[in-house]
């Protein structure tokens, strides 16, 4: 059974016949320089406190994200990972006429959708070729949001899930062109779980979120803090939207580690300077890496990983890093739009990447 | 806002105007043991390896939980504790024309069945009194089920649930009173949340989960193992119901921290019996106790609490408990059933038990 997410050590370790913590994982995009050591701190403080329940109203930490986000904490709904806080926003959407999602999709936005019984409208960003980028002033590959194309079906009767930065791709849809839809659509949810990577958050929806009561926000605090395993995110709506998706879980979605966590990564301005500081030069010596291997061509991306186009088969690519290299890279068969001849990988530290660049070298010269 | 479950430390520090480590809770039924050390030991060692999502089988898991009541991995679904568990059982159940629910009901059953739209049916388990009970070979309340009474709907098109132990009362409830209803009701969910806290699982329905697609078990690891802040417990039910629950939620529900704490747990034999050996006679002292404080009557119990009838309001006792004892208790206005004349205490140690005891003595004494 292939994964259709990425970070599935024991489906690797099964594959590779390694132990999964010898894997080297670009598969999931997830920061290399975390968890940082104040979380971690964090973590540990609380662990003799586990016999507790967590707080159901989760104030430290709605307090200290609406304190960074310049909301009050009603506009806050911390969640089991932004993955929870997407099954919520499914439900609500499937409520409505169809949903249109912008493809290529992550698999769970289908998933999140379909278990409710959404009608799913695909639009492609694609159209044209993957290449076809704008930049921003940072060199970041700023688009506008594909047109979306009438329907029998009012927009005032749908809903809009947009994923900003853009999964797979690394694409950044510009705030501009996201703005008409706002005031169109009955429901937007943007799912900016790679946003908190670009130290301008200028393309965020976040500062918006008063002004629309049609328009949620989801954040996600394991890719940038690298806490994936603890599960931790966060939607930002209107207060009556969140005390509905209240009722519909259960009391105490969040652990106590993870509510703690929160409050000390949220702070952590230091870690997130330091992100900020080697994200941009990392990623691009990986991309030029990249573009340098004879059949590999990436895509300039504004979050942690890059997308790349290959002449060769990335299943079989894949298979071959995993059981020569013990390195495992994200194919790109759950995104139907992209197929074999795409994989995806995270940017790692600048030592891991030339670990991946030489594995590649010596793959795709054999083929 | 008053809390509508137990276990709400930050509610009573702010009523109690004391820090909410210094106060002592009775309002969460949790065991006072716990966590045991193996737990903490398998959590520390997964602190190293936040940044990997966990595996979403969640298979080393499974495996210890499915070799403990001897069924294979597939009957066995991990939740973000049973309270994420409950909202897809709440979710099912609302898809039938009705939902039979005993009450007195936890407040959370209400919860996971109105944010589906469900039809609820009540059928009180009190009738006649709380204290017409039945008394197992162990002394403890063993009670059959009360009789569905005929309604216009069948069984076969309503759903029943049932907690087994019974909370707030104690009440166990024999598992031949309720193996009828299996051959009647389209969906039975038993939430036996407390039942591990007793030696003899002579009523447990778990060893008939094979025998009856219609029946759903769910099981927590927080209660027992004083886990409350991780948040872990299970389903038990057909693999063809527990993958479209899977299909129904986020694919990373339990975080990587409760997963490793939950495969210590199962296997650590010495703390269950310390439990067990600990529980009947520290929870029959403790009764005594209170038996013995004029204006107070407590029921017997099979679980980790205790029910106490009082003739003087006890939303007033909990307040004077709070702010001069800083002693929390559990009042009963979330169950109608019993309202202002009712409160819930937890077996704690014996040291603590007697400090709840000398309040309550000094305070009921004053009115």
């Amino acid at each position: 059974m292939r994964p259709v997410h990425g970070g599935n050590l024991a489906w690797a370790a099964a594959v590779s016949g390694c132990q999964a913590d010898t894997i080297l994982d670009f598969s999931a995009s997830i920061s290399p320089l975390g968890p940082p050591s104040s979380v971690l701190v964090a973590i540990q403080s609380q662990l003799g406190n586990l016999r507790h329940y967590p707080d159901p109203n989760y104030s430290e930490l709605r307090v200290a994200l609406s304190q960074a986000h310049q909301l009050t904490p009603e506009w806050i709904l911390p969640g089991n990972g932004s993955a929870e806080l997407l099954s919520l926003a499914g439900r609500e959407l499937a409520s409505l006429s169809a949903t249109v999602l912008i493809t290529p999709a992550f698999s769970d936005y289908y998933r999140a959708l379909k278990a409710f019984g959404a009608t799913v409208l695909g639009v492609g960003c694609l159209s044209g070729g993957v290449s076809d980028e704008g930049f921003s002033e940072l060199c970041l590959p700023l688009s506008p949001l594909p047109p979306i194309p009438h329907s029998d079906t009012p927009p005032s009767s749908m809903g809009l899930l947009i994923n900003n930065p853009h999964n797979p791709t690394g694409r950044l849809f510009s705030r501009a062109s996201i703005l008409p839809y706002l005031e169109q659509f009955a429901l937007v949810v943007v799912d900016e779980a790679f946003m908190d990577f670009l130290p301008d958050q200028e393309q965020s929806l976040i500062s918006l979120v008063q002004n629309y009561p049609n328009l949620v926000i989801l954040r996600s605090l394991t890719k940038f803090f690298s806490l994936s395993g603890l599960r931790l995110g966060y939607a930002l709506a209107h207060p009556d939207r969140l005390q509905v998706w209240q009722q519909q879980r259960d009391p105490w979605p969040v652990n106590t580690l993870a509510a703690a966590a929160g409050v000390a990564a949220i702070s952590d301005r230091d870690f997130q300077q330091q992100t900020w500081d080697w994200l941009p030069p990392t990623r691009e010596q990986l991309f030029q890496g990249l573009a340098n291997i004879p059949g590999l061509h990436p895509y300039k991306s504004a979050a942690n990983f890059l997308l790349v186009e290959s002449q060769q088969s990335c299943s079989q690519l894949q298979q071959r890093l995993l059981q020569r290299h013990q390195i495992l890279i994200r194919d790109c068969l759950s995104f139907p739009e992209l197929g074999d001849r795409f994989f995806r990988v995270a940017v790692l530290s600048a030592t891991d990447n030339q670990r991946l660049l030489a594995a590649l070298r010596e793959e795709c010269s054999e083929c």
